[in-house]
């Protein structure tokens, strides 16, 4: 046996005996209700988004085709960041071709070795990644400690630093202080990068976001990321920024340069989803009321946008909390180490603007007796 | 202005004076004959392949609705990694949202501190980033050099070592020597991991790519992955790999687990795809045929894939020669630095199943005025 497949199998040998293998399966049990997926506005199978999504497709073939720099940009890549642009009221929008891109690319793009980055220490995955491949040092700051940002800020010996947080997190469902952490970087001559994955869409009168819905927008000192595949129902990314930082990612952000455009389908289905919601503004208050309700039937706190957590004992009571909600006809999913930032396992669940009446009673009153 | 203002406009100043600034453009002129493009068996408007696309689009929807392990694995999915798993001759699949997703996983899942990466000078940017966020120590060793990788790997004092190679090279279009690297990773017990983006659909008699074209496959020392950009039409990635191996990405690769699956419609474009040139391997040979042309009507060696490229003495000679080939009707591309490995301008050009005779006759007669 090779020292490779040794290893291998002895890291499975070890998460099979922590009960924390994961096993991937296509099996959607038919009749469940989903509080599991990120299609916060319930679009991903919406009339009007399959159609934009058929006819960009038809138009501009099954891929890009190549870099977008190369031959792969289309006019529908140029729609769709025309309308992220006046959505989040940011000057400029550059398309990727996932939300790992976007982040990865612009912490990498701004960050140099002069460059202090600070991170919050319940940030995603893609941003804890980005901060790495940058070249700059990175400050790790506890979950929303606006002084501890202030503090990494006033004491740093870089000229110049990122502050990243997400505006709606992930992991908890609540939000960052925009309005303070954005007078940080006035003060102490620093950039905001704001990752709205769980915001666009979900916050705000119009799903414009929390950074817009805020008041923070437009400005110089923010860039704004954004997954495609929450509210915008399909798979991509987004910054919107100045056309003074859309330029820099361009020219110099290896993981858009170096990678083709993002699939014709993908941008024609994020564009109909954007004119859909902006359209139907109810449908984001809408997801906003169903996520209070679920978290009033599990006893925690209203997030600030669809994504809810509860922390259980452990990754075993997390699972089979998930099993007999299952059972009573209710997907939910779990966090469970090494997914989770403080190695607290959690149930985590879900909003969405398509839920009915009856969906959420039967839901909610499954919920109610979970943590019991 | 702010400090990253001024920054980030020196750096564009910077890049002016160079004449190295990009522009995004989505002007697709019409009548040029592309040999800029990824679209190597021109699969990407061919109606077997968007009927595909529209399928598991009505079907699964817009977008995967969550990440592969919470509800986001779809049928077309699982059908994808079984036919890829098959063309390549090797047991398991694994798919992912982009190419550089595959090689962020594979690279950074299999390389710990105690695994030595010994990278090849050449590799993509993705595999370069890959080996940065691994957490060993990696080692670049010159082009297409095995005495070096055997250097690297004797000389090592980390239990494990990766070999990273591209099968075919993107930026000269030269292919490495599987075998002897495959040979070499028995010997001194390490792993091979080979990027085929641009040797599938390209190399072997029904585009099987160049490690099972070699024979090699199956091997349980061998990671293969690849984009679904080029001739399979679409957008994604996917590693080929022992079971063993895919249930170590599944369960630890951060660029897989924290991101949305592949949207349903590029699977399914990327299944037609690969259901085409299954069926008619004749488009494989004819790629061939066409680059061996193009390669000659440009006085370079003929290429392992579809891709080539022909040294320029300077970045705005290669730019010239782009606007020259662009007015006599072909569009061709150029690498300029920064993405060149060895500070080379180059043309780079890539062949298509799709070219008619006249188009190509066309093209190799502009194309031998050139470099003149």
């Amino acid at each position: 046996m090779s020292a490779f497949a040794d290893h291998l199998a002895e890291a499975a040998r070890r998460r099979e005996a922590a009960g924390l293998t994961r096993v991937l399966s296509c099996d959607h049990p038919h009749g469940l209700i989903d509080l599991a997926g990120n299609d916060y506005l319930s679009l991903r199978h919406d009339p009007a988004v399959l159609e934009s999504a058929t006819r960009a497709l038809q138009a501009y073939g099954a891929g890009a085709g190549a870099s977008r720099l190369v031959t792969g940009t289309w006019p529908v890549h140029d729609e769709l960041e025309a309308e992220l642009a006046t959505l989040t009221n940011m000057p400029a929008a550059l398309v990727f071709s996932t939300g790992y891109h976007v982040n990865l690319s612009v912490i990498t793009a701004l960050a140099d070795t002069d460059t202090l980055v600070v991170s919050d220490a319940h940030n995603h995955a893609s941003l804890i990644d980005a901060a790495r491949l940058a070249r700059g040092r990175v400050a790790v700051v506890p979950h929303l400690d606006t002084a501890a940002v202030e503090q990494a800020l006033r004491e740093r010996t870089e000229p110049r630093a990122l502050v990243v947080v997400e505006s709606v997190f992930s992991v908890l469902g609540d939000a960052a202080d925009l309005v303070a952490l954005h007078a940080l970087a006035e003060r102490y001559d620093a950039m905001l990068v704001v990752d709205e994955a769980h915001g666009i869409g979900v916050v705000g009168g119009r799903g414009e976001g929390l950074a817009a819905a805020t008041g923070l927008t437009p400005s110089e000192r923010l860039v704004i990321t954004t997954s495609l595949s929450k509210s915008l129902a399909t798979q991509g990314g987004a910054a919107m920024c100045t056309p003074l930082v859309r330029e820099h990612l361009v020219n110099t952000a290896r993981p858009f340069i170096f990678d083709t455009g993002l699939a014709p389908a993908a941008a024609g289905a994020a564009l109909g989803a954007l004119r859909r919601f902006v359209a139907d503004p109810a449908m984001v208050a809408r997801v906003r009321d169903a996520a209070g309700r679920i978290a009033d039937a599990l006893g925690v706190q209203r997030p600030a946008g669809a994504v809810l957590s509860a922390p259980m004992p452990g990754p075993k009571q997390a699972l089979a909390a998930v099993a007999r909600a299952a059972g009573a006809g209710v997907r939910i999913g779990c966090f469970r180490p090494p997914s989770t930032p403080d190695g607290v396992s959690r149930l985590r669940l879900t909003a969405h603007a398509g839920l009915s009446e009856a969906d959420l009673e039967h839901a909610t009153a499954v919920l109610r007796t979970l943590r019991a």
